[in-house]
């Protein structure tokens, strides 16, 4: 007897994640995004792995340039901060103008203003996954810059900050 | 001038993960184990990406039957549980003889006792992570189970729970 197909794709929404801001470059251009999408895949050599939307202007950063960041934001980020960064697009605003940020050993931007720790990565390669690339990168840089703070779940995002998601999330689920 | 390098591997803790069974088959037999690297990579279709450790039999169980099932355990998870499926190999135990589990539609083993969601999986690709295997699988099935308790995070594991970390996991820090 076949067994009977369930699919709810709520389910999916109880996956953990943390809030990022992922940063690259291109020539002397920089620009981040939120993501949510990044874990280590392995330890040695350290390899850490995004899932990033083609349409966006850092996917084309990162395949140009082949090195990002990615910052740990903290419990406290102010959610004007994760709409500059989460909703606009680099292609109209200039995100790193008004917020702060280094530069890494690689030359990307690091996003400074609520991260509690970071990592810079040289891509090694890369999964197209339909709408997005999987980027696989080897971490060259990496830092705590505040112990204290909590990292910011994604369901924390959603549930205490209310936050939303935008349709080109990996985990962008339509409300049905 | 150039940049000086900065490592500390410790940043790496800040990612925040949940905790999961995952289990596959070979033939008639049936395997699991604890993972927290288990993320959405794409949304249509639903692509689910885990890495797991090449020297797990797990691995050797997806390599070849190629679907897998992802269970999100919940934050009341017996520690009893997740060192049966974290800490012991299947190659010596009969990891679902004493625990509940269903089988999918794709045939793999869904492990019950503390899950609050799953979905399973027919992998579309993978990528080779070194130690690791990074496994994109497309998800065929997915369900809600409990919709009233909160997923465990990696954190509340190893904070609360006072957990550790094997040394195949991807996310393995060496005590410095």
């Amino acid at each position: 007897m076949d067994k009977e197909q369930v699919m709810d794709l709520n389910a999916l929404r109880k996956i953990t994640y943390g809030m990022f801001v992922v940063a690259s470059k291109k020539g002397d251009k920089i620009n981040g995004q939120i993501a949510n999408t990044v874990f280590q895949v392995s330890a040695e050599p350290p390899l850490i792995a995004i899932s990033i939307n083609k349409l966006n202007l850092t996917h084309e950063y990162i395949s140009e340039s082949k090195v990002f960041s990615a910052a740990v934001l903290s419990e406290d980020t102010q959610m004007t901060y994760i709409g500059l960064f989460g909703f606009k697009s680099g292609r109209d605003t200039d995100k790193f103008k008004a917020s702060k940020y280094k530069t890494g050993v690689t030359g990307v931007p690091i996003a400074l203003d609520f991260t509690i720790a970071y990592f810079e990565c040289e891509v090694i390669g890369s999964y197209d996954a339909g709408t997005h690339t999987i980027f696989v990168g080897k971490a060259v840089g990496s830092e705590i810059l505040d112990d204290t703070k909590e990292p910011m779940t994604y369901a924390y995002y959603h549930e205490v900050k209310k936050g939303f998601s935008p349709k080109t999330a990996p985990t962008y689920i339509p409300k049905t």
